[in-house]
């Protein structure tokens, strides 16, 4: 169980910089700009949830993160073409919907034991530990942020991490399983937005507002 | 007085919440957008400052700041034509203000208390925690950050900051009593530019140069 | 020994604020403005070193790196001609290159001595403190990110670094003239780019994509 995980997480890092490079790779960027952007999107979340949570960043006693992250960058470099093929692309955006699906409800955990900000701190760090290193990387890349756009990525990972609070706090004996059964309600909404090209509906978006001068 | 200062604080998060979440909803955002960009305009100084200073955030031991923050960026959201009126709008700027005025001298009670990097380090940090959730926001929306602005708004700020560090330094047996007044000075300048639409002044601003090929 | 590498850190702090404000004042910017984009690109990569190796920041126990960023921003403000002229402003490319140089070898010094991340915390903090600041300064003036432009800049200090860590790896007896080196050889490869406006050749870019929608 335990090494499914583990191997769950390496295959969301590899997702995390396979589709950060390619997206940022409309630019033409240099090969360093590439490991960076890649290195950045995998652990960039988990580093600013680790920061605020004053404990020493994962990836100093994992360097696996590392190595799988800029691998995976120096592949996507290299075989550009072969990433870019629909079939390879679709599989990357659903595995990057899975680990930021399993990111998120890892870091609740991972917040919940050291019982900090409860019951708060472990929705806030869930949700920046997915999304953190997407956000970074479109600041760094000059990309519009993922929070300004409507696709429904973000969304279902909020949901998400509500879901699973509610549920643990309700029943703490079964924080395990829920947290597996939270991993699989935001993967498929976000796999339900890849397939159909779901984004945020209407009533969730601020109106536009043709007079306003603010 | 313990709590007037407490109350004014999470006055200021209120409007530093609804403030945000107008500024950025000249494009539509979705509701997580809202929530976010409120959320982190209201703590995201006092979060680089802790940061900084190596103390626990100071939002992990008091949750109402998030609670404030994320109410008031949902109530935007909800109500946005009702806070875009020009009279509530301009009393959100007015208590947006005094909230960034309140933010940076607590800052520096803070950071003197522990003497941190005496005696830059409380400027530093004031400056910091009251326009580091502003500058945050700005970059994640992608508008043109307020460092690069004319507005008088981090000017105050900065020259109430080095003030109160002057008058402290003289007077430490009075520092409460000089916070208050800095509070003040940084307030009346700010509410004489948001009155008036007064900017920094031509004396203050780069020059422009047509031959520079920099 | 001593004293001559940290004559060489003032001197490259200096011409990091000095290039920072002259890089960022092709829009008019306000006197504060310059001191934070100043202060910002002369701290803001070591700070970040820090705040990851959670030690104190070094800034907070030797605030000359303060008094001298922010003294650098401000001569800078009031002698912009003057630091524009053609050769001062090749001078203080050169010793930014120089400062860049010295800053990344430092940092892996730093890492080195407190076993952090082995092999590959050194060669990740040494990067990000050469080229953080000029990052964070980047994204708070909305120019494109040195991460993402074909100047000869972040790459040599890249190579440099990978080559340190082998090379300090074989020889630890070493380190310190292997640390020289290195910096010499950043620094060389820096200024052949500066003199002979090299850019990162074509090989080392992601190829453009016409067909791509990604």
């Amino acid at each position: 169980m335990e090494i499914f995980s583990y191997s769950l997480a390496m295959l969301g890092t590899v997702a995390f910089a396979v589709t950060a490079v390619l997206a940022s790779s409309k630019q033409r960027i240099s090969l360093f700009g590439v490991c960076v952007v890649g290195i950045i999107t995998a652990i960039g979340g988990g580093t600013i949830r680790d920061l605020i949570l004053d404990v020493p960043v994962f990836w100093a006693t994992d360097l696996n993160y590392i190595w799988v992250g800029l691998v995976s960058s120096l592949l996507t470099f290299v075989a550009t073409p072969l990433f870019k093929r629909k079939s390879i692309l679709a599989l990357m955006l659903y595995i990057d919907g899975l680990g930021a699906s399993l990111f998120a409800i890892q870091a609740m955990d991972k917040v919940w034991e050291l019982q900090f900000a409860m019951p708060v701190g472990p929705i806030l760090l869930g949700v920046i530990t997915a999304i953190g290193g997407g956000v970074t990387r479109d600041v760094l890349t000059g990309r519009q942020s993922l929070i300004m756009t409507r696709e429904l990525y973000a969304t279902p990972v909020v949901l998400g991490c509500i879901v699973f609070s509610a549920l643990a706090h309700a029943f703490p004996e079964h924080r395990a399983t829920l947290g597996t059964l939270c991993i699989l309600i935001i993967f498929g909404i976000r796999s339900a937005a890849i397939h159909w090209k779901l984004s945020v509906p209407d009533w969730l978006m601020t109106k536009t507002a043709e007079e306003d001068g603010f």
